[in-house]
């Protein structure tokens, strides 16, 4: 096998030209065996295999630097840099990381993980070689998704008018992970289209159509610029922010993307690489469901079928149901998200309500601001979000919705922990960063009937609202206790005293099992489904203090600004001598691996809070 | 005077054509006279003036809508609506706001203050009305310089080849606080110097400076590319992104501006305009001196200057000064700002070292991951940043400085309340964002020399870490406290008992008066400059708990992930008998106003505290 002659990184130039495809052919079977055992990203992957072996022909790691967009398409590059057995374990608990990560190699230069970086983080290391006097070439890989996103755009804006080299390749694939939206999308459609003329002079490739009309200007000029925008300058967009635009560039075709890079990096300035790719090539399945072999599964590769049917609903199943429902009784519902139709579940409400749909793009400051717009319009937006992306647009939130107490909901999917994609999309900040804005209110379901009674609460509600959910299968206990939704309540589940659980929404389920071993061992534990995380039920609170010891609080999020903290500082208003325990995650990110590893590693797992519990238990001499 | 006959939105329109030169010299002899008595923004409202004298001849308020971009320019629209009193009590407690606000008037139709939001709000405005079958016209103004933020172009891209109507008008003044930068501020300025051309046909204008070559196209096209680029299509970015492109158009000629915006409205597209202004037009200090006259404090009309001249150095100038000086000791510090070199008192470093200073536009997301590749590359980079625009880039610092644990400092200025742009510039909210984020520091200086110190310690820590420091005057008490910053340590300033003082930066000017009254009562009392609030200094706290009933924590930020529930969960974990009580700032925005009065309305004033301090006392049986 030729993978077996790349042990490290440059490995690769030992190469001959002639084995290129041969390659390239093993590096896709390579991938498609071990995703689908471990799952992961798959059609990213599968599409930027000629990029990452001509960019690892071109340069000479790790002296030159690769940032890596979003990261998911590093798989490659970690084949090519000497990691080929860390794909047993990918994004495995202690295994190798589905990102890039500077810990796991000197060749992987930046950590990536969130959209529409890269650019940034390049132009940071540019900045530094040149001030250092280095001489190394920097490349930074953006898909088309990527550059919905306005950070990749405020790069692009100060990547300009350098004199200096920075490279800059345009991955486009057409897609985000669904299908990718909105004016840039449809104008690199453009580009993509027109035949190719090459004119290498000066290192600068043009794409010409034919010779634009000659004649009367003034009057050709409204019919010819259309065709004239596409064919005499293409990438002028590029080219009018002050890059040199280079492309577009067939992405499977190795040889020609060498000469291509070759040529880019002998230019003194910033360059714009623009490579076609498809996504999924190599693998029908992949290339006929690009959504679902964004990220996947573990899957059969003959059927492309996961290889472990779902049969249970998670969350996002039972939001993409209420919304459906919410849609067909109330015509002032609108919905958003930010390039995730598929995973936030808006798939169906766009189906059926196409006009009152909208995907942004890979945008989620625009999203949040626009619900806003919509809201001050009369509206009543839904922006569907993961946590950790909607990390993104807390200025927006704090800035754009809440001063104004406009009634835009929230529907935070992803929240706590996510599992193998690790410290970039942990969902474990919500609670805190919300909390902290005024006028905000949250919520968490602690089963699939309250998260869409939670909806529905909260498209009556006229105030900002989050409803905070985790990834994966919906709890489907606790399905007798149904009690309304009341605005700041918390729902008392089994009333006894001494030790009173008060779980926020994932962690009801494990309050459960903890309260039931805590029964068994003769305590008498009441167990309070907190609901909202603001405000808090202070009401209730002060009840349980009348006859509980020990209060514990248990959250899937950081301890700083969390749900512990607010009913810790109201605890000692209420100058009671009830004790607080405080379960909540610590002050550290969170690396990939299965959640029930993780859960147990950062001590919210069943048996670790019971041994918090136990300990308290003697302190208070109960 | 023609403004006594405005006394509400519309009355404009009953003006006479011959007199609407005559009614923009009063508006801006108005406006100037009473900036010079409350201060305020004064260059982007006598550039905008005209522009907003044909918005509001070309439309019907408040069903038509305008969306102010920042906010800051839109003292011609409140003069226009009705609200000309108000200018009585610009930006004092309980007087009108300096930006818009629809609880202000129903012409006022989205709250503004940060930059670049305005288009993604007329966004879903423009939907909203779509869906709701109204027929009114949404407006969007937008500063040249608040489009080098990548929230605009998001929104840009959505609002692409959409087959209804939405005017986005860019106010051109080449300039943001100080000069703009980047590619599309060059493209611009392109557009703004050709000679105009006058197509109406179809309502669509062109700029055309002369017949383009016609030759061999394949040869001629390298050299006559960038004529063309200028001349056959302008604006062409812009319909790049699927906008129609009108303009450039003067927009101090109220006749063509209205005519324009006619053509607009007539379009089922989304339309930019593009209107050329001089900021600070009609008045030469102002015109002369861009930066100061943005936002002004009182002035004397006649001269220009301040009205009472600074005498006392501020925050921004200690760390002016101390940035020059670790600048020339170490080659590898380097200094980021978003648009604010002036603001953020980076000039001076930028005029010393140029090589080492990025301006990279109103782009905080980019600001601060480019600052993490130039930590990754090497460099020690500090990025200064007023506290309330620094929650752009909450994600940025969480996803791409704190994770990889990368040597960022953010210099977070205008930390706390201040004062009179109100709500949506209070830096009140950082202490709780910062925390919630793993890796990262957060120190805030007692006063002027501290500051000082605290940044040499910053270059030298290598890790994340925030110095938080307020507007206005640096105390400059305590000047003999200068022990050398130790990692999470706290300084001890008054050793006694019973009661201890622990307060964040500028609340250690207000413990010292707390305590002296308090002493005074006979009370004992210590006083702890706390230095860090993450992490806080445990063994401090340990060592107060010793001999005191009460701790109080002191911080300007709001309560919900702040200092005070950091030192309570700590204490609580101690299972100590000393009482905690926290000093902050209430769940809730905070208006416009005099910091001072402020302070009370919130009650960290020293009055405030010392009377919860008493009520506690009681409690506490002292």
């Amino acid at each position: 096998m030729l993978l077996d002659q790349i042990k490290k990184e440059n490995d690769i130039k030992s190469i001959s030209p002639t084995d290129y495809e041969a390659l390239a052919e093993e590096i896709r079977e390579f991938l498609i065996q071990k995703i689908s055992v471990t799952g992961g990203h798959l059609g990213s992957n599968l599409g930027a295999v000629e990029l990452t072996m001509a960019l690892h022909l071109s340069l000479d790691l790790p002296e030159d630097k690769i940032v890596w967009d979003v990261g998911h398409q590093s798989y490659t590059h970690k084949l090519l840099t000497g990691r080929r057995e860390g794909f047993e374990t990918l994004r495995k608990y202690g295994g190798m990381s589905g990102f890039p990560k500077r810990k796991e190699s000197a060749c992987d230069c930046f950590d990536t993980g969130h959209s529409s970086t890269s650019i940034s983080a390049g132009l940071g290391l540019v900045r530094a070689r040149d001030i250092l006097g280095e001489k190394n070439t920097i490349v930074s890989v953006i898909g088309d998704g990527a550059l919905t996103g306005g950070m990749a755009y405020e790069a692009l804006n100060n990547a300009s008018r350098m004199e200096t080299n920075f490279i800059v390749v345009l991955n486009d694939n057409n897609m985000s992970i669904s299908e990718n939206v909105g004016g840039i999308s449809k104008y690199l459609n453009n580009l993509r289209m027109a035949p190719k003329y090459w004119d290498v002079k000066e290192g600068i490739y043009y794409t010409l159509k034919g010779m634009p009309k000659c004649g009367p200007l003034v009057e050709g000029i409204r019919k010819a610029k259309n065709s004239l925008k596409q064919l005499v300058v293409p990438g002028m967009f590029f080219e009018d922010m002050g890059l040199t635009y280079l492309g577009p560039v067939d992405g499977h075709n190795i040889e020609e993307l060498v000469r291509v890079f070759g040529e880019a990096k002998k230019i003194r300035r910033g360059v714009l690489v623009h490579v076609i790719t498809e996504k999924g090539k190599g693998y029908e399945p992949a290339r006929r469901h690009p959504a679902r072999f964004h990220g996947t599964e573990p899957f059969d590769i003959q059927t492309g079928l996961p290889a472990k049917p779902r049969t249970v609903a998670n969350y996002t199943d039972i939001f993409s149901t209420v919304m459906t429902k919410l849609g067909s009784r109330d015509e002032k519902i609108v919905a958003i998200t930010a390039a995730m139709p598929d995973g936030t579940g808006l798939k169906r409400f766009r189906n059926i309500f196409p006009d009152r749909f909208f995907d942004v793009g890979i945008a989620e400051e625009h999203a949040v601001t626009f619900a806003a717009g919509l809201a001050a319009g009369g509206m009543k937006p839904i922006v569907a979000v993961y946590s950790s992306f909607l990390q993104r647009a807390y200025d927006q939130i704090l800035h754009d919705v809440c001063i104004q107490d406009l009634p835009v909901i929230f529907a935070v999917d992803r929240a706590g922990l996510v599992g193998s994609d690790g410290e970039t999309h942990q969902g474990i900040f919500d609670l805190s960063y919300l909390s902290s804005i005024p006028n905000m209110h949250i919520m968490a379901p602690k089963n699939k009937w309250e998260l869409s009674d939670m909806m529905k609460f909260a498209v009556k509600f006229g105030h900002p609202i989050a409803i905070r959910y985790p990834r994966g299968t919906a709890f489907d206990g606790l399905k007798e206790h149904r009690a309304s939704i009341e605005f700041g309540k918390s729902e008392m589940i089994y009333k006894e005293k001494e030790i009173a659980l008060v779980a926020v929404g994932s962690m009801v389920k494990t309050a459960i099992e903890v309260r039931e071993s805590l029964v068994a061992e003769g305590y008498s534990v009441t167990l309070v489904n907190a609901r909202f995380v603001k405000p808090i039920d202070e009401e209730m609170i002060k009840e349980l203090c009348k006859d509980h010891k020990l209060l514990v609080t248990m959250e899937e999020n950081v301890a700083s600004g969390g749900f512990g903290e607010k009913v810790r500082e109201y605890l000692d208003s209420l100058k009671t001598d009830t004790k607080i325990l405080s379960i909540a995650l610590p002050d550290a990110y969170i690396e990939h691996g299965n959640v029930d590893i993780l859960r147990k590693e950062v001590g919210i797992d069943k048996d670790s809070i019971l041994q918090k519990i136990v300990e308290n238990r003697q302190t208070l001499d109960m």
